[in-house]
């Protein structure tokens, strides 16, 4: 496949394209350009003027914000299929985060005005991204949810249930897709609550980690331990990306 | 004035119809019941077939869900011109948290397929509600910020701040809108937590709690505590109410 159609399948297979005509693919891919990026490469910063948004091709893609004193917050960790940074849109044109590769990523670049001129002259574009932020708004709740009513331990063992096959219930692998020190930050733990979480986590629920894979024995135990605290019923509804 | 007309003015005045024209508000007033709420009144509970959405007229209206060992999430406090439950439409008509009134309350009751038509055949609309929830997605992002750098003194000094008119950096009072056990439950915190973080906010700034009213001798002081724990510069600009 060469550069433009592998671009066209990527768009194709985006969430936010999601029934999508043809024409409106072409639109799009028409202004598009793929960028390599190495592992802590900055795309943009919070605040800057924004011109471009991203759909991820491969990677992770770390949307963050820094305090006036210097601390982090990690607000997603995204990857194949994310968009980011469209929802400048919504905020006079300023990107309300700023993006990093936290992985050696692939990404491709796209005009913002292109979204602009879309909501305004395409209402089944427009509806399927109301649908698309309700979603995402959704699972926003979800975790809120989660910070105020798990404990650090149930949290990761949400964080990990999340990435099995939910339709097995007995022993699996799990593959942590990036690094602790960000899995923490994404939970928005500091490192040391994070790795007592984790020690407590296996001595309750005798799963094994290896590097960056989890022995599990038992999936459904490991539901019993998580979702007791949380408001929705195992298997989630809400997953939208495979396990892998 | 008139219970149709006062109907039609609470739903002028609602941000989710802002810029719509008559036509659009007649025919949202045409099939809306004006309910009153006592304090402890379950407007719906989570999962429940959603048929009707609401616009807070005046109280305050809790959003939340159960979880399976009985612990309580508050999702949201609402408050005159907040909507409620018409996001049911992304979650296939099921309601995706319950209601309750906090405070004797009135609210405007709609039928939901009404706002499910108009998404269907009023691109202007979905624009709109579009703008409304990436707007709504924004805020939660800053609290899920707000839950992972903040200190539990320094988000009870955010929500207090938020309460303020912030143009003012000097003395003032602020009336706190509910009772403290629901802030504690909107901030995410046991009351045990709350209690204590409340006492050394108390400590740290000088601000003095009478009921339901709290004196502050300068507002900048509390800007300074808690805003070097914020991504965002003070004065807040998204802050959707005027202070009271």
């Amino acid at each position: 496949m060469n550069e433009n159609s592998l671009i066209y399948k990527t768009l194709s297979d985006t969430p936010l394209f999601k029934g999508q005509d043809s024409s409106f693919l072409s639109r799009m891919a028409e202004s598009a350009v793929t960028l390599r990026c190495e592992k802590g490469k900055v795309l943009f910063v919070h605040d800057e003027q924004a011109e471009r948004f991203y759909v991820i091709r491969h990677g992770w893609i770390k949307l963050f914000r820094e305090t006036l004193d210097g601390a982090q917050a990690v607000i997603d960790i995204t990857t194949t299929g994310d968009t980011f940074g469209e929802t400048a849109l919504f905020q006079n044109n300023l990107y309300p985060y700023s993006a990093e590769a936290v992985e050696s990523s692939e990404v491709i670049s796209l005009p913002l005005h292109l979204l602009n001129t879309e909501i305004d002259t395409n209402p089944q574009f427009t509806k399927s991204f109301l649908f698309s932020i309700a979603k995402e708004k959704d699972r926003q709740d979800k975790e809120i949810e989660h910070a105020s009513i798990q404990n650090a331990p149930q949290r990761i063992c949400c964080f990990l249930l999340r990435l099995t096959d939910q339709s097995n219930k007995g022993k699996t692998i799990i593959h942590l897709p990036y690094d602790k020190m960000f899995i923490a930050a994404k939970l928005g733990m500091q490192a040391e609550t994070f790795s007592r979480a984790l020690k407590k986590l296996k001595t309750d629920t005798g799963i094994r980690v290896k590097g960056s894979s989890i022995e599990v024995d038992n999936v459904e135990q490991l539901s019993n331990y998580a979702c007791q605290a949380c408001s929705f019923e195992f298997p989630c509804k809400d997953i939208k990306r495979k396990a892998s």
